[in-house]
């Protein structure tokens, strides 16, 4: 299936990881619309993955980065606007860790060197892309940035744990930067709050796979899969989406507007 | 337990039926707190309710009135002014009922006299009771007007059925007739979005044990109360929240914000 | 420009006045992206307006109905399946009239049955188009509805009047539908919030032009235009948002989420 | 005025500054109600400020801690328990500040040390502060804690820079935290999103008096000044609001529900 609805666009793409990623699912489906990009990671994520596969397979060239150095991300939107001969149309924002769910603290004993290198990870990062893409004046006007976030920003979910607050944060900043992005250089920035999703990463979360089915039947359309999100991505990237900014876009199957589903009432009946 | 809140403050009590009722248990907080109201109900729910027995314990007088009568809730604002001897300081609408959910009629297969009915009845008439009281000039300044809701409202409920909808329609008259009460009176309007309570009224609605039983799992306070909230609303027609207007409150325990609780991820495990 | 994104949809549309309507500018990208369609407006609507020229330009086929008369919209869904030879894929809700507006009453002084006229073509009649899609099992699997409204259901703009509560009302119904929809056919529905826009409807409203003009200065992508409200319309009937559903979406620029411009801020300095 | 709605209460109030501050006000209400408390602020802020009076007039002890350090908010917790007595029934936690702002730094330029110093002081603070409470099993049941946060949460002032984000944050530690304070303790979390007052922290933002300007023809009631809010905060540590938790709470005179004031738009027409 391809519109080539990206035809001609030039993007970045930050946290492919494997084939399960949704920023991977992304490459593949802005590939089939047509758009070139250069394929990011952090260097030692870069180790872990299987990145070389997905840009021999689009065409594109990797660049490691780590996202929280404003350095490399000075770097690596130099080298992308070389190697995709102009300014940049799309930015994918893919990065999310909390170290305190890695190692099995709660939220209510966090470990602060853990919270801060993971609110620095996963929401800080997205304001230090956004700020080295303005400076450096990247962007094409009509250009859209995503960063991909959970609900969990809006309503606790025990196991989430501080990626709910770092999610918070990520939001805000999609908003407080969109207003100066969209004012001074005419492009958007919004978020998507996908259902939560069998990446690689998300399986490392405690009861992830309980979540996942109460999920699947809270949503009346079923969770978003990866591909599906991969296509929301596209129509944001897209023209056809050039006044929506600012936003927090729920791709969840309806989730986020259930206040209980039918299946789930019987449980309790 | 009396602080002398309302000392001194008159008041209209629309929807106390009975001893279960929100309304009941906010009379009687209300009466000791210092305050004086009238109590009204339409006629054929005055039949069925114990509201004499109210009445009689708080001091109280009964107006019987049609919410949907504009010439009985002009009569009902006029004679409460001269009981209450002046102007009113507080008034609660907690009036609501479908018929197409008494009827058994399914969301997807309405009968549009029992909606248009049943609107009328559930959010028209809160409009009816402000536009009264605005165009009387009956309120103090720095009065306060609450209505009670359900946070069907913002997210779906399947059994709640077009109360959902009169409750949207609720909330969207108390924030924009709060803004002009606010403008040309300095009166506060809100509404109070109050956790399934077995009411008589609500204990009519399918499925409705089931769903008291969800919600006290996923509030971690566990559901509010009748009396619970009548403290709350206390709270809201007393002079310590003049600058509150135009909200809807949730008063349910977390529910609201809780996207999943570890109990109900249990389930699913 | 043309991706060819609805190839092969069929669909219904209502509410194409003349050339300034929203409605009208998405028929015509509809069509431009391969999807076949009816038009329909209410008889006394289709006197005033140019819907023949539209139905001419884009090969449709023009069925009066009164959206607030079941009998019209059972046999506009009948009708439409027989000339759209299948199952109906999207349909475009634009319809909207308050006779308050109109006839210049304050929302202080609405009159009840001006009232109840207006949410019943205003609000209540996408609860009856999604009731006669639904009974009549009508809608193709992950087909798409949209209906138009506005962020006064959330916010009050002091003339925006009862269309306020029916946009609320509104917004419910696609909430509360849609999670039927959802479970029971795969189909999605949503609203579109879109920016103030200079239809020939929307210029009737007191103040609109300074509102236009203040919008323009809170967004920092300016308003949102018919055409580009179009664009995002397609977005959502297309293929790749199926997991999208009872959403309000917000298209404005970013209006809804900018608490103050720069611009706005000055003129108060 | 008193109504001894907090007689017996024992707390700990972080952030009066001076009497400008909303936290130096919140003290003397509670003094008023029957309540007794700690005052406590960054060890450097207590030389500026005049908090030996307010500690003088209201018969409490003051402690001083970096609300970022750990040992301190352990020891503080610890001794406050000692002065007052037992377990601690509210606590307001008033902090926030950015070094980007002080130091004149765009949000489009921020110094990320200073951007971690001001998260760490405004946001992360307050999880610390809850974190020790609940670790040392500091709180009675049914004990009420509050944090001030801005509207910059959900919409963007330009002016508000990096301490939109820090509030964002910091409304999202209040729910996450407020899931397991409900659970465990029985404890209620909230925070106030206040107007914008003219604290003598506030009057350093720029374009600050513009802004409270607008705001005050924005509100329908007007701007909620600090003793207005800490009224509010009074209703929230009282038994009258037992089961209000993890919400944002908007005392703003419905500034935040306000889409546009007749004042506003008529600078535009």
């Amino acid at each position: 299936m391809s519109y080539n609805l990206l035809k001609g666009k030039k993007g970045i793409i930050f946290g492919a990881l494997d084939e399960n990623s949704i920023a991977w699912k992304t490459a593949e489906r802005i590939h089939e619309e047509g758009g070139t990009f250069v394929l990011t990671n952090a260097p030692v994520a870069m180790r872990l993955g299987q990145i070389k596969e997905l840009a021999k397979k689009t065409g594109s060239e990797i660049i490691p980065a780590d996202a929280t150095s404003e350095e490399d991300l000075d770097n690596l939107v130099k080298q992308s606007m070389e190697i995709l001969g102009g300014k940049i149309d799309f930015v994918l924002h893919a990065i999310g860790m909390s170290i305190n769910v890695r190692k099995g603290r709660a939220y209510t004993d966090e470990k602060y060197d853990f919270t801060t290198k993971g609110w620095d990870v996963s929401a800080l990062s997205f304001h230090k892309v956004l700020q080295s893409l303005y400076k450096a004046d990247a962007m094409n006007e009509w250009g859209s940035i995503v960063a991909l976030t959970y609900m969990a920003a809006q309503r606790t979910f025990p196991d989430y744990n501080d990626m709910a607050d770092n999610k918070a944060y990520l939001e805000s900043v999609a908003r407080s930067f969109g207003y100066f992005f969209g004012k001074d250089k005419k492009v958007r920035v919004n978020t998507i709050s996908q259902s939560p999703t069998p990446t690689t990463a998300g399986q490392g979360v405690k009861g992830f796979d309980g979540f996942i089915s109460y999920a699947e039947k809270m949503s009346p359309l079923g969770n978003a899969t990866a591909l599906e999100c991969a296509d929301y991505t596209v129509t944001l990237f897209s023209d056809l989406t050039k006044k929506v900014t600012m936003q927090n876009l729920f791709h969840d199957g309806g989730f986020s507007n259930t206040g209980v589903s039918q299946e789930v009432i019987e449980q309790f009946s």
